[in-house]
């Protein structure tokens, strides 16, 4: 009997973790019918469609052209078609116009899955996978799992727009607790700490180099801010008193008459808002959700608070294990913190992503990846905002401490709500 | 044995017809999956899904509604999801947001078509079928015929619009002729002539009522424009040509870059052009189809003609069978002029829709139908402009010489063309 | 001593007109400043410096460049700059910068005015002054009286979108009645009646040919529709009502938020009316000013009547003396109609230019004037509407019952008001 | 003989300076017309009157109605005519209207700026000039200052816009050298820096707290990118290649068409950019100038090298002399480094404000100045980005090493210009 190699036996692991993330996607696709999966309900959003045939894409383009020798294209012209931001790669489908692509047909986007799959799985199976060839489907399905997230995001905004109000699923668990844990501080001093990717497993190029970072001592809360005390800034005139908004964001609310998150309304005198089992009552315990930064940077500064940096978040993250409210768990939705607190903050990952005060930037002596793949991050570099922890659309295996999302400030439709943090001394 | 009494024949007779109306439009959007029925490639244009709904609604309310005792709605909310522009029935959902809607469903929606089938034919079955109830059926299969063409004009659209350029149908008739037929012009007097419906049979209330116009001599072509003189006047700088357009039109050919009818793109040096079957090379005696108000009255200048006026175009038709290429003929497209001429103009009937000279405004006495059916047509007497004579996509049954078509200046996705006239004595 | 000539007086009088229309513009620019003559407050407006300048180069292009030989341009630059939309000259200066030219300064253009006003006296001096450089020169005359009123109606706009509210004039005529004379209404029969100039005398070709339409029977109102009036409507719920809209007007009332006529302002309960000598309280008896089309149309709606056609108000003003309320009286504002009535209906001439039910287009066999003065009105004729009358801005040696206004239906800042007619057997 | 006390000496010295600083706004505006004054070339953008007005509304809000009892304002409507973006204070004119306003006229701007400085004059002539009115008269100094320059940028903007070219000053002193300065690099280690204002002399909020940064090792040019080496960039396709550039700057260059800095126009071969005294040809060695943040980290991608951060900027600054090409130098348009070198990095004071890769946000503790004066900065601290060292433009008086001015990053109409840096170790 032949003994397989170390290099076999990480492929095999490959090939086992390539089948599981793209199975995994499928699934979250099954309950959509056909016309769900076409929609494209604003320009920021894709349809269910479009996020799978560009997740093969994603393999096609990166994988199998350079190192499947041989490979036949699905269907050549979906490289331009389905090519989502890439100059490098060359031109690409307008991306207000993916709603309006009836063909290629739900059924024909999963044949291309299915091909792209065989080549895949034919090219991991060999004897021979080299580190490049390993690095590029690790980075396919990370990138699939980013996908698996907006799915969830992008379909709850088209059937939210949906005046019939469909759900995507029709029992979610219900939230445990009335009333939230009482809300604590946990201060840090002020320390040098080094900050992005120690190496060993898999990073994006953003959470890279690390570097050493001046953390001046401060504070962050025990637990996220809940729709109960959401609901107090509104009743306070949160959304009518400018001094509470930075000058572009307190734009944004007049322009978009915005006067609760997204997804809220109110429905004879109780609020009700949006989930992915259809609309339902508030709960006071549960995160806030679906707040632009705008709105999580109002929220702190009417707190007489304000949003943790990045480099604090990171720091108070370090060595937290990655557990927490997760695509996972099933419940789509940010749940309310445990009563029983640990040592440090909890619902630091799961839940919501935590809009930061930290600007999106690359860290000092940044480079961005060879070649087209280096157009995944650097690219977006400026007037957008990081967000940190994950939530409960975010598969568990893709999050870490070092992991930096980003989003521009007007953004509501992905799950993000507000950690509150404070100056030392206050 | 009982004799039928007229009114019941009358009845039957209506009840057949509806039947026949019905079906013609489900046939229509038999070809097409539930992911093309579902898209809106522009807010002018709508979902197949949308106008099979839309229809139905229209005789859920002003038929079943008013007369139908005990009727129930397939559902309440489709009251508000399907209304397209009638302020008297109360709120509608945004026309341009009519792509947004994956539910209800194509499945549902033909339940919905079979729900208020059954409830129309049960109400036709009676005995007594009155007036006011004849007539609103009528009006409804009438305004289903409309959207009958409308199906078609905006799948093309919607296929066009995707760079698969997928087809409705694989098989096309071919075009017959390479060269034109001559064109001569065939003159009329000063006269004073009857205008609008006559009574006896179906008019829209913007045919009506009939009155008496003074109609300067002058002449009308033998036949429609050609692909291949349009493309004469292409090569002459039509689209380059300040002088040839008027001031909004030359607005129009800047703003939106146009170089040629709408589907038309060149290809290794060959003008070809969208077709329901799919891009295909331009037949040079085929009439010239998807052009603007702006384009026809360009090319009219060009000419040396101008476009002719509602009145000398209806003075000419009237009397004229109505016969050619309707959308029974299953062409889909223009076809060329036959070439042995009759006394009169060809082509007068289907084919595409002949812009003319003629804003559209109320007749001389115009009174708008009573009630919400008032809002059909009387609202968008302003800035638009009458087009007469139907097309390659109208129900043969549905036109007649006094009919009224009408759009704005800009429109291009319809079968419209053109037809020259001249002044006397030219 | 020599006899002039037929053709020297008929030159020394077209001077002497000259000299007369081109003093009467610098008059009315008088009262304003430097400052004020710079402002361009909405794009379809001009500046006053514009409008002096603009007046200029039409001489310049059109009398100057083609007929005084040797003649120098004062700047070259200015050919581009001041054309404002003849294609067929060159470039232009795109409009909705003209309020972004500080230089030329005010003394610069009024300086190009003294040196293209010498020329032209020059030319008009000599013996022999044929009738194409006549013509020229009338034209220009008669397009300087139409930016005469243009001077008033922009630089109202200026004034009363200033929050200080400053006026153009301190005293104003007083409205004389506080309740208006009777509403009664003049039939007329259905007649051929000839429309357009008849020859003899200035006319601009959008008056010609001359031609024989058919007038069915109807009525016209014996005055202008009153504030008083209008403002019955409003509490009638005017602009809440959709039905009483065309389509488009009701669109055009919820983006604008328009709940009344421009320029009308409620201050502690009065409704108040910017006038050229500042705000003022409504004249009940005062014609209702600043109207739009769609305004115009939804009040004739309202009171059960409609707007008249052209041909039956050109029929009407046929043969009446052209006396009124016009820019001569200095009143700058519309004023109630004099209680003792004469044989036909008053207020024809002067106070409002009046809307009529008529898109504006070509009469049958129209052909635009040769060259680039084709441009004036032909290029024009879609989706505008005739006015006719003339207003208290206009010159009254200007209009005549043939002369066609038009502007584009949302028009809210001429002088436009309402005048109803209605159909015979009411 | 009486001693003055401390307190008076320096509310004399105040007064001196308030007196110098209003007089030197009046000598930049004094070149230009009423005319000019006027202007609003772009909603970014406001007319010199009025700069001239809403610094003395500033002074009149700030200092007089707390401070003066008794004072009478000028015309209590400019309290919301001439208020910028306080919405403590209460409305405001709107910005993009803020060159429709005719009146008040200059002379009157001229007579509110003389009363507001007579009663400010009259307060510094107490006895007791307490230090909360010393801050507020010194803050609008400072206030003051800003806007000289902005009046030079506004006022460069309207010049160029206008296809005469005009000038605002007919002679600039020429650039000496032709060849620029040979590049070398300034490098500094990894350290804890002291950032931000250190107490002592006036300083805007922003500047503070005054913090410890770790700035990593890195390098500064000798000087500025100069003309020269921007045209290589543009010759080597840098306008046409979306791997130089961030993805938002990539969109503006496509949406702008974007091919060269603002101001630069060919004529002829030769490139040429707009000054304050007329277009002249480019200095090769002539900094660049009037470039956005986009561009300016496209350049610094092309040239292999980044941005500096505003840390590693202002570390570099600490202790240089504040000397340079400031608007008292009368040069109004950046001039070549001087040849020979000093130890550090050259041209770090005027010239041009020095584009950083720090995004604008408060440092840590920031807390704004209380009250209305609270808006100054701190709400735009957002999506927009540092520039440092100051101008050709800029009052010498008016920066520090710890000055951030901000700006969004496709601002170009400023004197905004590049300074490269790197990373160690490269």
């Amino acid at each position: 009997m032949r003994r397989p190699s170390p290099e076999t036996t990480a492929a095999t692991a490959l090939a086992a973790r390539y089948r599981a993330v793209r199975d995994a996607t499928t699934r979250l696709a099954a309950p959509l019918s056909a016309e769900d999966c076409q929609i494209q309900s604003m320009p920021d959003a894709s349809p269910t469609k479009w996020h799978l045939a560009h997740t093969t894409w994603f393999f096609e383009t990166f994988v199998l052209e350079p190192s499947a020798a041989g490979y036949r294209a699905f269907d050549r012209r979906f490289r331009v078609l389905f090519n989502s931001y890439y100059n490098a790669v060359g031109k690409q489908h307008a991306r207000p116009q993916r709603g309006l692509l009836s063909r290629p047909s739900l059924d024909e986007v999963r044949a291309y899955r299915a091909h792209v799959d065989a080549a895949v799985q034919d090219l991991l199976e060999r004897d021979a996978v080299d580190a490049a060839l390993a690095a590029a489907v690790e980075l396919g399905l990370e990138h699939e799992q980013q996908h698996q997230e907006l799915i969830l995001t992008d379909i709850k905004h088209v059937l939210a727009t949906n005046p019939l109000g469909p759900a995507y699923r029709t029992a979610l668990p219900a939230a445990a607790a009335d009333t939230p844990a009482p809300l604590r501080w946990h201060a840090h001093d002020e320390a040098i700490v080094e900050i992005g990717h120690a190496g060993g497993g898999f990073a994006f190029d953003n959470e890279t180099p690390r570097h050493r970072v001046l953390v001046p001592a401060g504070a962050l809360a025990s637990r996220l801010v809940t729709c109960g005390e959401y609901l107090e800034f509104m009743r306070d005139g949160g959304y009518a008193r400018p001094e509470l908004w930075l000058s572009e964001g307190w734009d944004a609310v007049r322009a978009g008459g915005w006067s609760a998150p997204l997804y809220w309304e109110q429905r004879d005198g109780t609020w009700c808002a949006a989930t992915l089992a259809g609309e339902r009552p508030l709960g006071a315990a549960v995160p806030v959700c679906h707040v632009s930064f705008w709105e999580a940077d109002a929220f702190a500064r009417w707190a007489g608070a304000r949003l943790p940096t990045e480099f604090e978040w990171e720091r108070a993250a370090t060595g937290v294990e990655i557990d927490g409210n997760f695509v996972e768990q099933g419940a789509l939705h940010p749940l309310p913190a445990a009563p029983g607190a640990g040592p440090g903050p909890a619902q630091m990952f799961g839940d919501v992503w935590e809009w930061t005060a930290s600007p999106f930037v690359g860290y000092p002596g940044y480079r961005p990846t060879a070649g087209a793949l280096g157009e995944y991050n650097g690219k977006f570099m400026a007037n957008q905002w990081v967000l940190r922890g994950g939530s409960c659309a975010t598969p568990r295996a893709h999050v870490r401490a070092t992991y930096r999302n980003f989003f521009p400030a007007p953004a509501r439709w992905q799950f993000s709500g507000i950690r509150l943090a404070r100056d030392a001394g206050r």
